[in-house]
């Protein structure tokens, strides 16, 4: 839904409606910029500064003053003055009791103080109730209107009547408060907009590396090998054919990394027969980015399927294939049909795009939307199930790949495998690993254990209401695979 | 927004801060580890057991007391025991007086009890505000930190400040509180948990029936039949070509399905005349999982694009040119380029591209969060408009495909019509209905009916106030299309 | 998570539970089909009319009085009359006073009367505690249950507990109730159905004329011009060839015009020497819908990638490859490989497919979904950053495919060069005057324009508590593109 205020056509503005009187303490430039989009919205807006006679830049429209004397025009007092000068507060104690205080600072590090601004400031006024907002709204975005970014406003407060009145005036600007309960989530939200992507930073450096690694071990195989033997100039390849080598292999190792962790952990728990302790950092946090690691992978194997798809229209495909043509028709060979040569090409592509088709519907469900519609068992069963038959299939469309001249000693150059035999290491180790874990005898404990069985506990004594006796065997169904 | 609770970095830790005490009743599996995330989280807990004394395995920190001890430490206990042993409370009346009770319990099977586990511990406990919470989220995803899934927790009861606080936890915790309004929603949470895509079963088993009969009756006449008569052995055609027939056919047929039922909802209702009469179940279940019909032909879609794209890839394909060429050169024969069959290859082509953009399109505004951010005229508008200029597309398509050659006697074999011709049934059968439904006439007496009209009525009566006299103007314009 | 109303099989009703008594005024089309709905979800119904004798139609198990005795039995009043009619309320205030009204009205254009319908209601009604609600959600919708669009209810009023009660009502009605704020955003809620893709038409017409005026120069180029002078019929071009011109210059041009209002922008805020002026309306209007243009142009990208990636299938491509290769051997003339030939048509693919794998991600992050998960810094890096080295990447590729015969005068057909050199216009000048204004000197100045200092003004003062001057530094990391 589009609110007035944010596209700013004449036909849908409400200015004439009748909004909140707010005080804004501080002529920064948030406090402008958002004094400036309360005015387009219909509210009056008061600011609050220390010399007032001397502040200028501000939005014509606004009245200017003391900030005893701001505070006394609204019961929302918002408070965008950077945390080092909050100490001139002490001196409002009384007048800002029983108002509402809006802090929108950000800080320069994360975690800079140890409490959070807003924890600060409700040290500094403890009759106020103070509410965090805001803060995750740029200045400039609020300026410009071009707000195509998240909407989203984070809200936090002790006092559920202040947070609700602060949430409406962010809906009147047309954004989308949302509630994050009391006041001690302040310092997540002052946390949130500093950060970039620390969930994607581990997979993209691992990709980064492994392309890179990958890159060159192709380029000695392909590009300088053929160079110092026959003296033949295949730079060409750098740019389809190498990229084309690396990127599925990169998406494969990424794939089977995705589903590493999973087995080790299993292999950890049945190892101390307990599921209640604490997996190792490196453990911990390479779980937790197995979404991100999935879909640089996918990534990875898009590239590889459109890198695929356009090889017939390359120069040097036409090419040779036409002199190859030409030469048989001069030399009137017959070229008899081999059916396993195209049993294998045509199950090898088939392999490759169901694979990629299953990689696609696993990368679709880990949308925030889509997920957000199943339940935990659905989701088990699509991440786990077709994950895995997922792998599968295109560990499978790589040995098919090799198919007959998989390790013959011919294909070695300079000792050297080709580069999707070392690709295929990972995979098939944790597919083997996975096949002795889904053995019956292996799966039964393993289940147990997750269920809260213990190998080392005395649990045979009676406890008589354990919800785990009953209601987990339904768990167990969706909770018995990571 | 990433809690720290969640991905568990010592940078974003906030254990020290200072949080609720929380009561769990109950040491079982989703006690122990609802204890361990919240004393994770910052929350002091107290466990209640009947047997303190004896329990084991729990999280070091928490305290462990008799059910009335326990109960008196904290407003908020969280009920983590089996409906089964719910009887205890009814001795524990006095002292739950006014608490919050949380009930997180799940069944074994959708419907297992007449009233929700719930509403029967508000039965038990009258003096106490129950709250549901909690049921959706896998103990084993509490343990791990692995809550790549849904972190939604749906919250109901009838007191609004114990669910709040309730909510808060829940924030506390790194989830998303959703509210469900009162205690009756408490059935349809624990219900929700239990399914396993109960709206995708039945398009996925007749899409897999439609798969099997298409690739049965393909085997006859593309493998079998060659093989009796001609002896050839094309049994390489089961990995690409033969998949490459069935799945266009699917999604054609399956896209049909998706506006079937609209169309025979709409004769329906002309000939009972009016629209207030349920449609038979068969029907309703049907309108009901259209969406999921339409996202598995998408997904039939693009397997046939992508089998299509690599077909110049294939070893037979290439073998095929090449023989082909050489043939031509070595008997030197001319081959003249013919327009129409230019044509024909062309534009089969291009409709087949644009039929399946509309479709991914159509697609895309099924996902969750693109169909928020659209209203019922425009999703009226999306789905139905580019629907049927989608189904038209592809069967334009399939037509052309069959060309020139299409119903000639000689592409029978053993009497049997190639396959497409049969694909081509269910789409022009609802075209050629629903062009006839758009005729003026009809459709004027069906947009009627969907205005609240009856044939049979005495409506002639003036209702003064009918809203839909004047505001179903507005309303037919999206409404006259299902 | 689906309401058991809504998929209304009988494993899942929830008809036994006891739900609240709901007065409904007015028994048109959508007082009924609302009656009905909740009359299957457990509520008890009454029907307000001004003839109770004379209303037929209505429910089975609905109760039908006149106003006053109606209004007696229920709480919730849910005023489902057109606005003309509610003159009548007026005798009605005393019944009323402390009721909760539900205004359900939608008007038949946006912004048709002066206040929205929910607020004139108000005013008629001092007493009564005003909701607005369901508005958005159509009849036919309710009586269909085919609510696979948004089942979203938007929610205003003033009263919170009555907000909140008939919050509760759309829950049990299997919707989702999404809490707008106070009753002034009545008149938005009631604007909102209205609308048909307000900010998709430009992108589109826009779109629209570009492809036309492209075709139409294509088509004089390579159909009129070859037969003019060679008596050639390529009317078969029509159906791939032009298009897959037509298309990646509509996408190219269309991507430009994403980044060349930044660019107009930033000059602009350069020459007046501040970031406090409004932009000119059609400035404002060009950057609203830059999300949609992106979008649009993505598209036609995506079109691009499969009318090329099907080449090698087209009849055409296929004879005269044939042809050439049957030419050269008859004539055993030698084919060399040419390697500067290798290179310019891999780099030329290569740039395309990375720059739409890059476009692609822009497209992905723009999903509502997506974009709600990610900050604003995080949000710029991903627009500005990637987006320009898509655009840079998909100039290069354009570039590229010219290769040598770039502006050759053989090129010139009727004096006309070939189209793709048009298309490079726009997207060579954005990247041009971004090059300049990211030269540090013109950067430093306009990063601190947009910190909020202005050329004119006397900002030397010390204004001692501007927020801007410690914590913008962190927020001019990202707001230093647009």
């Amino acid at each position: 839904m589009e609110n007035p205020c944010m596209n700013a056509l004449p036909l849908t503005m409400t200015s004439s409606q009748k909004q909140v009187t707010v005080c804004i303490f501080g002529t920064g430039d948030f406090g402008r910029s958002l004094g400036l989009k309360m005015l387009q919205c219909g509210h009056a807006v008061v600011y609050g500064s220390r010399n007032p006679q001397m502040s200028s830049l501000l939005p014509s429209g606004a009245e200017v003053l003391s900030y005893p004397e701001a505070a006394q025009k609204s019961d929302i007092i918002i408070v965008a003055i950077h945390r080092d000068h909050y100490n001139f507060f002490i001196d409002l104690t009384e007048v800002l009791n029983g108002k509402i205080l809006v802090d929108v600072s950000n800080n320069l590090k994360i975690n800079q103080y140890p409490e959070s601004n807003a924890e600060y400031l409700a040290q500094l006024v403890p009759g106020a109730h103070v509410v965090k907002a805001f803060n995750t709204i740029s200045a400039w975005a609020l300026q410009s209107g071009a707000l195509d970014a998240s909407r989203q406003v984070f809200v936090c407060g002790n006092d559920t009547n202040a947070k609700h009145r602060v949430m409406d005036i962010v809906r009147t600007l047309g954004l989308t408060p949302l509630d994050r309960g009391a006041l001690v989530a302040a310092k997540e939200i002052e946390n949130y907009p500093l950060q970039l992507f620390p969930m994607w930073r581990f997979p993209l450096c691992l990709s980064a590396m492994l392309c890179i690694f990958f890159f060159f071990y192709c380029v000695i195989r392909d590009i300088i090998y053929p160079y110092v033997y026959k003296k033949e100039d295949n730079t060409f390849r750098l740019a389809i054919s190498i990229p084309n080598r690396v990127f599925p292999i990169t998406a494969l190792v990424l794939l089977a990394l995705v589903y590493l962790p999973g087995v080790i952990a299993a292999i950890l728990q049945l190892y101390r027969g307990t599921k209640y302790f604490r997996f190792p950092d490196w453990l911990d946090h390479w779980m937790l980015c197995r979404k991100q690691l999935g879909l640089v992978a996918l990534g990875f194997a898009f590239l590889h399927v459109i890198y695929t798809l356009v090889i017939p229209i390359r120069y040097y495909v036409r090419w040779r294939l036409r002199n190859i043509t030409v030469t048989q028709a001069i030399n009137k060979k017959d070229d008899p049909f081999s059916i396993s040569l195209a049993w294998l090409s045509d199950s090898y592509v088939s392999l490759g795009i169901l694979g990629f088709f299953l990689f696609l519907l696993l990368g679709i469900t880990s949308l925030p939307s889509v997920s957000n519609m199943v339940n935990w068992r659905e989701f088990r069963f699509v991440q786990s199930k077709l994950g895995y038959l997922t792998l599968t299939l295109c560990t499978a469309h790589t040995l098919v790949y090799g198919g007959k001249r998989f390790l013959t000693p011919s294909a070695l150059r300079w000792y050297l495998p080709s580069a999707y035999i070392l690709a295929l290491i990972a995979p098939c180790t944790v597919l083997v690993v996975k096949f002795i874990l889904i053995m019956p005898c292996i799966d039964k404990t393993l289940t147990r254990i997750r269920q809260g069985w213990e190998k080392n506990s005395k649990s045979s004594k009676p406890l008589l209401f354990r919800k785990s006796d009953v209601s987990n065997k339904a768990e167990c169904t969706w909770a018995s695979e990571i």
